[in-house]
Order: structure tokens, then sequence, then C-alpha cells
């Protein structure tokens, strides 16, 4: 048996125990996690400050250090995350649904772990936390996969956790960090169908596709979002140019961001010239379709590759339709069926584009920025899934559950 | 583009048409669907008579030809297969949850379909039209991949049912039947990930496996079952031998019948004689470990291999565990998560059983038998689900759509 093997069996094996567990003991040792996290501060801060080091000596800089750098905020951070999720209600056990059937069979559907979860993720220290804590919330063993350039961080981490989840008599296997980055054991690691029950992956597009591509193990894609807003014919055009303003400025670095602009060539002359000035004056740079430079000169031609993109920064594709069916038409071929919204006063459209745009979130009259498990009210959340399968939208604790058939009988047969 | 693209892009075309169906328009598409079934048998019963022709010249025989084998009674229970999926309520629409939040946007989870299905089985012609009528009744395009042996039958039935949708003016491309039926074809539509939402494997293990390992489309596993009764110390010993009896031969073939035995300690002496010496009565072929031995002669050895084996026939094995521990270790190691049973009178011990064995039924004092859609009060289904994402169980209509979040806002941003 490989290492990883053994690390899956040991998974398997705490995930039996682990689904058994009252919420009471999995929030007992969430807490003793919260309180070390901030206690071992140091020992976790020393070992970022090593990561820090590698990673500027290979040369790397800016935003990608920024997610890699620890500090005791941040950490304070991470345990106060822990602390939300202990206050989450526990999905465990819930029956959703339980009947009878006419032979007296009682029939009820009853949510439980998934099982064992594969995390694969960047340089983000944050994510060994805060995934570790929602898996075992949901009574699920996990096996987190990091980036490189943050194992020193996570292996501080993880040795806090695992002493906090010892001490709580957690059952050894419930956390588990896979300390060999190279690209063959995360190669191993996505086809160990035996132990692991779902791959999550948690980080840009190029590591989610990757993950699709190579894996054998059922994968909950997460994250892709090139959402679009719609500003329709019939908008209130205050209203629209607050929204595409909210949608692409609030926080452009994150999935539920706008990336294009889709407006109504009916209001196209109103809208456009103010909307675009007020969007330049915050630093966002306009790529815009033939007839939208007509409109708003101080901006670039865009080029077809534009529609397909995620800028995930401070740029803004535009686009003049025809009406409502170019623009759902538009955003049901370029999009990545995320978050997307329409802004109209008329009755008939909203209806059709909640009904016709095929997203995991769709809005009308509001920003796409609130696609977030904590805007939904559910909580933290392991990713937004932007796939279709198992979990659309904000995937809470109640997506990392599945259910089984309980069934009382009395001696029934066919 | 290949054939198999453009299939895949008139799909997805197809799909979002499909999805803004009442379900008025399916069912009047679904009831000629079924009519033209009947009124064209003898060409349906010609095409499988070549299928026919041609399987026993390459030497084809028993179930395999079973299976592939039509007649007028076998394609009037298809249409009425067809009518009961008419009678059944459609999933799609359906609001599961909606709530307001404190800054007034209201969010909806709503009902939708999944969008394009592909559908990959066996020499079995019955499922073409089972599986396009669930996939339309969901509001689904659907692909549909059959063996070769069946390929003038599904050319057959495909043609009838797609003259059934035209006259009902559904979409071009709701139903498809990929007509070139070799491996590298087969391996394409395994990666189509940018037009098939979901794959669904229906035959034996094997098929399963390589679809499972060869696609980078999300599958859903159905079928796999090796499945166990457990008569425990406490248990009403005359139902229990009801029970495994029923388990094991009311129809060995399917993948809820009863491939092990596992006996208490405690009563073994008791049971195993009698339980044993009914069902080599029905014919069963008995392999029991070496205590099993001891109480039955009529026996053969079981070796490790027969614990993993799901026979699909007349044999049986048998273990005699020390109890409830090591019934449920042994069932969560060999099992495949399918259909579960314990028959006992021990409160404790159900209750255990419930919660400690990981698969998607699990019964007390009652036959495995039941894991099915009609037994559970679902109505048709495309399978039973071993896994552990999106649907785990009998997979109905239900199971073949995903959500959408639907918000109502009045101009929020963040």
């Amino acid at each position: 048996m490989s290492k990883l093997e053994l690390m899956g069996e040991k998974a398997k094996k705490a995930s039996y125990r682990l689904a058994v567990l009252n919420s009471t003991a999995k929030n007992n040792a969430l807490q003793k996690v919260a309180v070390k996290l901030l206690e071992r501060s140091e020992e976790i801060l020393k070992a970022n400050a090593m990561d820090l080091e590698n990673a500027k000596a290979k040369g790397i800089t800016g935003a990608l250090i920024d997610r890699l750098t620890l500090n005791s905020q941040r950490i304070k951070a991470m345990a106060e995350g822990v602390e939300q999720i202990i206050s989450l209600p526990d999905p465990v056990g819930e029956v959703v649904s339980m009947w009878r059937r006419p032979n007296g069979l009682q029939i009820g559907q009853q949510r439980v772990p998934i099982g064992v979860i594969g995390i694969i993720y960047e340089a983000r220290p944050n994510v060994t936390v805060d995934a570790a804590a929602l898996c075992l919330k949901s009574g699920n063993a996990v096996i987190l996969r990091g980036g490189s350039e943050a194992i020193n961080s996570n292996k501080a981490i993880v040795s806090i956790i695992k002493e906090a989840l010892d001490e709580a008599q957690m059952p050894d296997g419930t956390v588990q960090l896979v300390e060999d980055t190279s690209r063959e054991t995360v190669n191993e690691m996505m086809k160990l169908n035996k132990y692991i029950d779902v791959l999550i992956p948690r980080g840009g597009a190029g590591l989610i596709q990757s993950v699709i591509q190579n894996s054998t193990i059922p994968v909950i894609a997460t994250g892709e979002g090139n959402c679009h807003v719609y500003v329709d014919g019939d908008a209130d055009l205050e209203m629209g140019e607050r929204i595409i303003v909210n949608a692409k400025t609030q926080r452009p670095g994150v999935c539920n961001a706008a990336e294009t602009l889709l407006v109504d060539e009916a209001i196209a002359e109103r809208f456009i010239p103010q909307a675009l000035k007020t969007l330049r004056d915050l630093k966002v740079e306009i790529r815009g379709c033939e007839r939208t430079l007509e409109l708003f000169e101080d901006a670039k031609a865009a080029t077809e590759e534009d529609w397909y993109t995620e800028y995930l920064g401070y740029i803004l594709a535009v686009k003049i339709v025809k009406g409502i069916d170019e623009a759902i038409e538009h955003i049901n071929k370029y999009g990545t069926h995320h978050s997307e919204a329409i802004v109209t006063e008329n009755y008939s459209k909203a209806q059709r584009f909640l009904r016709e745009v095929d997203a995991s979130a769709v809005y009308v009259n509001a920003s796409t920025r609130f696609t977030d498990g904590f805007e939904f009210g559910f909580g933290a959340e392991i990713g937004i899934s932007n796939q279709k399968l198992h979990a659309r939208g904000p995937m809470g604790l109640k997506e990392l559950t599945t259910t089984k058939y309980i069934i009382y009988g009395s001696g029934q047969i066919r």
C-alpha cells in the first residue's frame, strides 16, 4: 500500500466513527481547534515565514504572496471562522421526509455525511482550517492537499488541528494533510476511488479543469464565474447603474463579480455614456462591442475572447444587444452558469430571465455579488458550485452531506 | 465539428427549449410516443429480428439473447411504461423552499432540468424507450448510446420516437441515438463535457466501471448490488428465514437481491440448518465459511472472493459472525453500499444498524428487494444509485433534475 492509500484507509475508518458522532462532540472538538490556533499562533507564523521566504526566493509576487501571507489578524479570523461553524446547525441526522407504504413499510430519507472528502487547493493556508472545520462539523473525514508554496504553514496548522482533535478524542484520520505535494501524488489522489468519496477543487480555473480532466472520483466543481448584468429596455436606469457598479467594483477578484454588461439597444444611448463614465472613473477598463465604442470613446474594442473571460479585476466587457432574447442567448453561450442578473421593471421579461437563464443563481434587480453562503443565510461555505449535480450555488454544511433511506419493517417480503 | 459534437450542440439547444415547456406539452408528446410504438410494432420487431439473427450468428446465447428479444408483449409493456411516466407528477418548477433575507431579497430554490443527459447501456432495447421518456418528462434532452447488438432495434425505436416528438412539436435534438457504436465514439462521448451534463451508465459492473474510469463528465453510478441480510441473535428466526429466502430467490438476477447471509453465532445452530435446507431445496447453492460448513454439509467452502461477489443468480455466501459489530464491519468492507438488512427484535441493535451501515437503503425486518422506485412509491426510475453524490437509491424523475436559486430583488447591492 502506498502512503496515500494508507491515509485513505485511515480516513475511511475515521469516517465511519465520525458518522455516528453527535453534534456536541463535534462542536467540542472544533472549540479546541479554535482555542489552539490562537494559542499557537507563533508556531504558525514561523512556518508561514519560511513559506514566504521560499516563495520570494522563487520570484513569486503580488496576489499570490498576499494569499499566502498570515499574520495574527488572519489567524484570529481563522479561529473566528471555526467559531462560526460551531454555531451553525448540524445537518446530519435530519430526516428530510418519511412516509408509510401500503404494506406498512415506513421509509425515511435521512441526511448522513458523505464519508471521505478530498480537497485540492492552492497556496491559501486559511482554506486548510476552513475546509477541515466544515468537513468535521458535517461528519466527514478530510484529506487536504494544498499548494506546495504553503506546505510549511499547512503542516503547522494541521499538526495543531490534530492535537486538538486527539484531545477531544476524535478518531485518528479525521483530518490529514498530503505532505508530498508532487504531481505524481496528486494524480494518485485523484484516482483513489476506493477511499475518497468526493473531490472538491478550490482555486483558479486551471486547477479546477485539471481535476475535472484527471479525476476518476466524483468532483464538485466550484468557482468559475463569468457573470453578467443585463440592463433591459424597461430598466430603472439609475438602478441599473448602481447594480453594475456594485457587481463589478465592490470586490472584483471574486467569482460572483460581474465581467460583462449587456445593454438593451433601446436604452443604450441613454445608459451607456453615463454608466460607463462612472465605471471609468472607478478605474474600470472598458472593452466594448462596436456599437458601444460609438457611444463611449474611452474604451478598447472587445474581441470574441473577451466574452468568455473571467477578468477577476478592473475590466468590464460591454455589449449592446437587441433585447432579452439576445441577452439570454449570450449568457447561456458565454457564461459559466454561476450568477446572472437582469435589471428590468417589466414583469414578463423578469419571469423569462429567471426561467430561461441556465445558472446557479439568477437575479432580478439585484447585484450578482449576493451569491454567497452568508448572504443567502447558510453561513460558511466550502465554495460556490456552478455545476449541476449534487449541489448548485453556495455549498454549506448541508451540501457536504448525502442521504440514505432508512426502512422500518415488520417482516415484509415481496 | 465531429458528428457527436453536432449531436451535442443540437441536444444543448433543445435542452433550453425543453426546460421551459409545461407538463401538458411534454405529456402530449409522450402520449404520441406510446401510441406510435404500438402502431409500429411490426417495424420494431422486424429490426429486432435482424439483431437477433446477427447475435446468434456471433454465438451469443442465454440471458443476453433474452434481454435483446422483443415481442408484441414486450412492446406493449414499453408503451405502458410510457403511460406510467405520463401519470407521474412533473418535478420541474417546484420551489423547494423560499425565504426572505433581512435586506428584502427573496431567495427561492427551484427545481429545473439537468440539461443534456447521456445514457450508456447494453443490448436492452426497452431501456431506449424508458430512458427517453424519463428524460423528456423531466425536461432533459437525451443522447442514447446502446449496445451494438441492439442497434437495429434502437434505430427503429428512436426513429419512431422522433416522429412522434416532431408531430408534438418538441425541439429537434430532444432524443438522439448514437448510431456509431464503436469504442472510439463512446470514448469521445464520455469526454463531451461541453454539451453533456451527466452520464448515466446502465448495465453490468464492467460497463459502469469503464464509464467511471474514462468519463470526464460527471457520472451517476447505478446498479452494483452486493447486498446482505444479517440475522441477529435476537431475531425472530422464522422471519429471518422468510426474509433471506425472499431476498435471495424472489428474483435473483437483480441488484437488490441478497448475495450474502450473515448469521449471529448466538443462533447459528438453531438457524443455519433449517434456513439453508430451505434455500437448498429452492436450488440455491451455498458457499459457507468454515463454521457454516460444520452446521450444514451440503455446501462449498467460501473463498475471500465470494464475500465480494454479486452472483445475480442461485448462489448464496453464508458467514457466521460474532454479532452486530462484525456484521456491520463485514457489510461496510465487502458490500457495494446498495441495500442491507438486519433481522432483529432488539431495539438498540436495529438503531445501530440503521445508523452505522453505509448504504443507499438500510432495512430492519424487511427484504432488501424493496429498493425500487415503484416499491418506494416514486414510480418509474432510471436506476438505483449506490454512490453518494446527487442521488442515492432509486432515481426517479426528481433525481433527473437539479435546482437553481431564483432571487427577486428591488435594487439591492452589497
